[in-house]
């Protein structure tokens, strides 16, 4: 099988919103008068971002999962994007499950892929992802202010206890394992939340790096500093952890990566807001600490004692 | 060095167009009123699209420039794009050289960096590039005619001559070779023809793959059949080839591929325009062919005798 057999065959579908689709030299835009087009680019590499084992079909989910986060983090509405694969060689049932994977989730949000590139070789996944945002409503790192309260989505901490299994420095039980790996595979962008938090809050990151990391920057744009709930933090991991270190379950969940959960700021005022936010997107929101203007992440217990363990942030060249 | 200190160093400048430059979860277009905007992903890979001895900064212009080449295709006019990285490791000359080489071609064209991803992988370079076109003026691959003359721009094989020097199948003097090399290493996107084409061709594709193939993409889109000229064609080869065999230079010139010159398609009619569009972005345009309403390539010499050799095209799978 050719390139543009292979293009026919597993990517290319007829256009809907796009004025054309995948197989001309650009696909054309067209953003709705009043609209910014929000755009992001995320590159997963085997043994990085993901693992060998994983089957084809969460793949492909997760490759655009991780790029629809970076459109729910500014409050974009997905439009459309475009996917340059490198692959090793042609293996038909690996295309069949990765397309099958990544047009599930593409269709569940109205995201249309119009264009991109195949090449062979070491198997590399490039998404740019598109989206609108009302002119002057995307949501920043730059606008946490002094007394602002800190929140995070969803659940935290499961995608890095999956890892630790698999790296064998943890171990789980079998139901809690296969909860964890479905969200290091298969994590929910936030896409509505995203959006129903356009006007409430004051700035919104998306976690994938680790919470800490993520945050900071947050505190780095916004020149300012945070206190964050350690003990209401790791209460978001959603597998049952029994039994696990105290300073594990920390790590997972304060610095863990592959969330793709958003953290966000708000003022205390909006904090009605911000849970009517979550019930609208079906989406659980949680608390986790406060914004103040000096400089620097405090990390304390529920007790209000600060915590001394230290945490990493990923970093693909450290 | 930590993966945002690389790209602080490297890749971060003050946004100018864009209303957001590198380093939120997004960067946001704002194409202006009346103007779609036209997209295309590329990907490079070592040993596939570059050799390993290419200087860094010869690859950071060829990795925009390919893209550029799409947008030129189509007619837009450069905005922005994004840059995916995946490298070995930090080497601190190479990103040097790089981001030297990248950002030189940028600030040619007006075309700004707004966003990217960096990774520790097998070396690979996607690249997203945005441009501008008025609505419903862009160039594509199924506007052409019977009827129509073929065109092409610039010169041809040049790049495919210097690869097989490379691969030790033809040899060159070193004057040549310097040259060929260029070419293969520094292609010029015609990004001011495309634009100046927008209204007069009636279809335009880019020769990445070689002439044959991608004039291939035309003649399917548009249901049209064509003769093409192999003499006219392989004359445009612009490095000194005496001595070699006409059979490779054909191939060069016919199906070499890496080229990035614009193949276009306008009526007879138009032929002053052509040549004048040719004029005003400084660029040759040469009539090889002519489009015909029967399907299928017919490939002559200068006498109009039919061709025998055959020719392939660049497929990354085949």
């Amino acid at each position: 099988m050719g390139e543009f057999d292979l293009i026919t065959r597993y990517f290319k579908r007829p256009a809907t919103r796009s004025p054309l689709g995948v197989g001309d030299d650009c696909a054309l835009l067209a953003p709705a008068a009043g609209m910014q087009l929000a755009v992001s680019s995320d590159m997963l590499v085997e043994g990085r971002h993901f693992l060998s084992t994983v089957e084809p079909a969460r793949l492909g989910y997760k490759a655009l999962a991780v790029n629809l986060s970076d459109l729910a983090a500014c409050g974009a509405k997905p439009l459309a994007f475009t996917l340059a694969l490198a692959l090793p060689g042609v293996d038909e049932p690996w295309l069949e499950g990765f397309s099958r994977g990544l047009f599930a989730l593409a269709d569940a949000h109205g995201c249309e892929l119009v264009g991109g590139d195949t090449t062979r070789g070491p198997l590399n996944i490039c998404i740019t992802v598109f989206g609108e945002v009302p002119a002057g409503a995307a949501l920043l790192r730059s606008g946490a202010r002094a007394g602002d309260d800190l929140w995070v989505s969803g659940s935290l901490g499961d995608a890095r206890l999956a890892l630790e299994v698999f790296r064998g420095t943890l171990s789980l039980p079998a139901d809690a394992f296969a909860q964890a790996r479905t969200r290091m595979e298969q994590p929910t962008p936030r896409v509505a939340l995203g959006q129903a938090l356009r006007g409430i809050a004051t700035s919104a990151v998306d976690v994938s790096d680790g919470l800490i990391g993520d945050l900071g920057h947050i505190l780095a744009s916004s020149r300012v500093g945070a206190t964050l709930d350690a003990d209401a933090t790791t209460a978001l991991i959603a597998v049952d952890t029994t039994g696990l270190p105290a300073e594990a379950l920390r790590t997972c969940a304060l610095s863990g990566g592959d969330d793709y959960e958003l953290v966000f700021t708000a003022p205390a005022s909006a904090c009605d807001a911000v849970l009517q936010a979550g019930v609208n997107s079906a989406t659980r929101v949680t608390r986790i600490g406060r914004i103040e203007a000096d400089a620097g992440l405090r990390i304390v217990d529920a007790g209000g004692a600060p915590v001394s363990q230290r945490f990493g942030s990923f970093d693909h060249f450290v």
